[in-house]
């Protein structure tokens, strides 16, 4: 028996119905489907669950549609910081990066960081520099110009005024994308990247780049890939305590994940979803907010595309 | 019954004996009984656990003993990159910074995220900005000059090499810093600070400045600091996991702080140690290396000072 699992995310947040016309959702489920089509493949083909989440991540960032890669929204000075990080459940390896400029696709910096760096976490300048040795692939900033992200930017620039891309009322595109993972050998893996806020200053961090918070994976328990309110993710160690749940406290990955995201969360005040699945390839994608973009493959051969709760 | 408690570190690693002059451990054990006394004097006088860490870790950094603040390592491009980390228990609220140039007291700056902005994490040119409005000390590169850390880097800079500052056999002097506090009303905060490694390059981040990995205070269980080989600590999500195991598998704060530096962290070839205390003012001190400087004033009001097991 080889069963698989894989699941996506495009980012959970508060949607706005009237602002979501048919076409654009067409266009939402789409790319939910392509990156979850990427990742499948793989699996179908006996690869890895590491290789799974880092293409199906790829291809959401290759989107237009979602606050990663292309579609990173812009920094209070117009450019754009980009952050990610991708864990493997078999050996706990991890590769993080933050405060991107250029790069075409974060989560693969992040591979390359866990792959070919000593270190885990790197940021700003210097993980450009390891980019570049690494011949990662960098873009010119146009590039990463969307006209959409470049009003809503227009709009808030001279404020104090920063935005979670998810929290905005006035925008249908949520923010942040990540890929958790089963592979037919019950490896896991994790991967999220994200483009951050809109109007963002001071060299923010959230918690898509922070292993714990965002991104965690071990076999023993389950991959997770998170997305929302970053501070609150970060305060709340989420990724990880759902891994906690279920290894010290016996819980099923269903009963962790809502557990975390609707009562731990929930009780510091912090809104947002995730994704998760186990070495028996189940998956869990609660959210507290209106709607969270995501897909999954479950190890059934089941497939389910949905942005509406 | 009013009843606190204080432990502070100035890291953990290979202590070369040898290199350890009579004179100069007195030094260190007065440094790091200077900065016991300034934290436990904010809790005798009915301070909060948060006060008492941040100006414990202050008094630290001001030593040029400690690779922290002013004592801080050159990175390969001979400067100083510095990263901290504060977090309150009583709230779950955080704060941390990295990749700091000129800080006098990251700790200080953490502590003023936390305050202060609605962010939990800042990093590089970005977090400098934050400091400057909130008018955070800034120092030239002078202040952060020592003679011992120049020439250690000076050994290896035109090499690949980098070094974790408390692994370095010749270095009898290790890294990072960080306190841990329970107050009169049983509120716990926890902070760490460091200067990352010698030699380091492409923006590395590492436990230090993250919440759950290097730092992280919870009424509830326990405040952790920790200090080692970072990435390791990264991706065992160390501090949290001591909560974890209390909080999920009702350890007590002994059994859990010595299951996941001994357990745990072994077991992914994690080196380091931890200090932590818990809201009835017991303190545990666990490290796998040869040694960690470490002082603590316990809830009976007893005083140790110790760097060797």
């Amino acid at each position: 028996m080889s069963k698989f699992s894989l699941a996506v995310h495009g980012g959970a947040g508060t949607l706005v119905k009237g602002m979501m016309t048919p076409e654009l959702e067409v266009q939402y489920r789409d790319a939910l489907k392509a990156a979850l089509d990427v990742g499948v493949d793989v699996l179908k083909n006996g690869g890895t669950a590491i290789d799974a989440v880092e293409l199906a991540v790829v291809s959401l960032e290759d989107s237009h549609l979602f606050n990663a890669g292309k579609g990173s929204v812009f920094t209070a000075e117009g450019k754009h910081e980009m952050d990610a990080s991708i864990m493997d459940g078999s050996n706990l390896e991890a590769g993080a990066a933050s405060l991107l400029a250029g790069i075409k696709n974060p989560v693969s910096l992040a591979r390359e960081i866990m792959d070919n760096s000593d270190h885990v976490f790197l940021a700003g300048d210097g993980a450009i520099e390891f980019a570049k040795l690494r011949a990662v692939e960098i873009k010119d900033d146009d590039y990463f110009f969307d006209r959409f992200r470049f009003e809503q930017w227009q709009e808030i620039k001279d404020s104090d005024t920063f935005q979670l891309d998810h929290s905005l009322k006035k925008d249908s595109k949520f923010g942040t994308v990540g890929a958790v993972a089963c592979d037919q050998n019950g490896n896991l893996a994790a991967a999220t990247s994200t483009g951050g806020m809109t109007n963002k200053r001071f060299g923010r961090i959230g918690d898509s780049p922070v292993i714990g918070a965002g991104t965690y994976a071990n076999n023993k328990t389950c991959a997770v890939s998170c997305t929302g309110s970053g501070e609150f993710f970060i305060r709340g160690v989420v990724a990880y305590d759902v891994s906690c749940l279920m290894e010290y406290k016996g819980f099923s990955l269903q009963e962790a994940a809502e557990e975390v995201i609707h009562q731990r969360l929930k009780g510091i005040n912090g809104d947002g979803g995730l994704i998760a699945c186990d070495s028996f390839g189940n998956i869990a994608m609660p959210f507290n907010t209106e709607g969270m973009y995501r897909a999954s493959y479950d190890n059934s051969g089941k497939e389910s595309i949905a942005i509406y709760s």
